[in-house]
């Protein structure tokens, strides 16, 4: 079957405080999104990449892109918001494949867990990578809160996984608030989500505090 | 009202694969201990600490203690289990009074948070810091998942703050798995527990990457 990775590259990076969106700033000299590319070229070599970015980062995006085997690597241009991001994405998926939609900035995202992601999304129609909460957590009530086992808190990661036909059908529903992610978005169309084991170091670059952790992970991997 | 701060540094440090528990690596040059005590010194002239340390690290902890005016500090030996540890502890506390448990790992807790743990533990009995989840979450029920509000999972933190009477009488109990924290051994008496906002900062030191993460907050600080 076809396979799709949109990946959203889509961010203004306010909250790292530089003029440099997240998903470009460096990592061990090569940008964030470079290893997330990288990652799903080694995942499968049949994967097509839709990479989503913001339409004035279109160059840099394409200077990355270059570094791979230019057949592989498909670029869009992103919405206002990530829905809007996605759903563009999804407008260069052929029907009847399979879609991995993956945030640029999670650049650790190992090939295992890619294509882990895949053979749960084949057999269980969709896959969505979680891991459990590490401290202690509650949950607020109405009229208080109330203790929750840790391991029932699942933390969403991507890539969130679907055929083709579903997550593109989901997209065209008229946004909501509460579609936070592309599970969310297609569970809205009375879809049951299928949880996998996500990767505790499949994390987001939103600080850069995080930049500096994701250096001392792929430290550590060597 | 006196206070009293009882923490626990009693991790054999497992996690961290060295050989010197957590609580005692160096951050910033001094131990991560030494950072979580200069804290609840600076946080109130008139707060008695008693610090928990395993029994092979006695030596370690005093040494670190010694730093810092000598009456301010007093050293116990914990126990098996964080609950046997936080009830040794105890043990020394006076009826009366106020008490802040905390992590001994949780080495970036501000004075700020544990005065306003004491104030509202004073207004409202008791006083636990918790922040947001910055993730998409879900919670696994018995036939799948739902997606929940993050604002509504509430990531529990310490310095947890109680009445001494009531958190002794709590502490009484017989030990259940169920006590992951001080709030859960209270809450089992029936005492409603009290949210407050945490800090994003205040993490925990378990892995040596969290390390490196502290270090970098530290830095931004200055």
């Amino acid at each position: 079957m076809q396979k799709y990775a949109v990946i959203v590259a889509g961010g203004s990076g306010i909250r790292m405080g530089g003029e440099v969106p997240k998903q470009f700033q460096l990592l061990k000299d090569k940008p964030v999104l470079w290893h997330t590319l990288h990652a799903f070229i080694d995942a499968y070599d049949d994967v097509q990449i839709i990479l989503v970015l913001p339409e004035n980062h279109v160059e840099r995006g394409r200077e990355i892109a270059s570094q791979f085997p230019t057949h592989r690597i498909r670029i869009t241009t992103g919405g206002e918001t990530r829905f809007q991001s996605v759903k563009n994405g999804l407008r260069l998926v052929d029907s009847h494949s399979l879609v991995f939609v993956h945030d640029g900035v999670r650049c650790l995202v190992t090939p295992q867990l890619i294509r882990r992601c895949g053979e749960a999304a084949l057999e269980k129609d969709n896959a969505i990578p979680a891991v459990a909460a590490i401290e202690t957590v509650r949950i607020q009530t109405n009229d208080g809160n109330m203790p929750i086992d840790r391991n029932k808190v699942r933390v969403i990661q991507t890539p969130q996984t679907f055929f083709s036909n579903v997550i593109k059908q989901a997209f065209e529903q008229p946004y909501e608030e509460s579609f936070t992610d592309e599970a969310s978005v297609v569970e809205k169309m009375g879809v049951k989500i299928n949880l996998i084991e996500g990767e505790r170091i499949n994390i987001k670059i939103t600080t850069p505090i995080d930049l500096v952790v994701a250096a001392k992970i792929l430290e550590q991997k060597k």
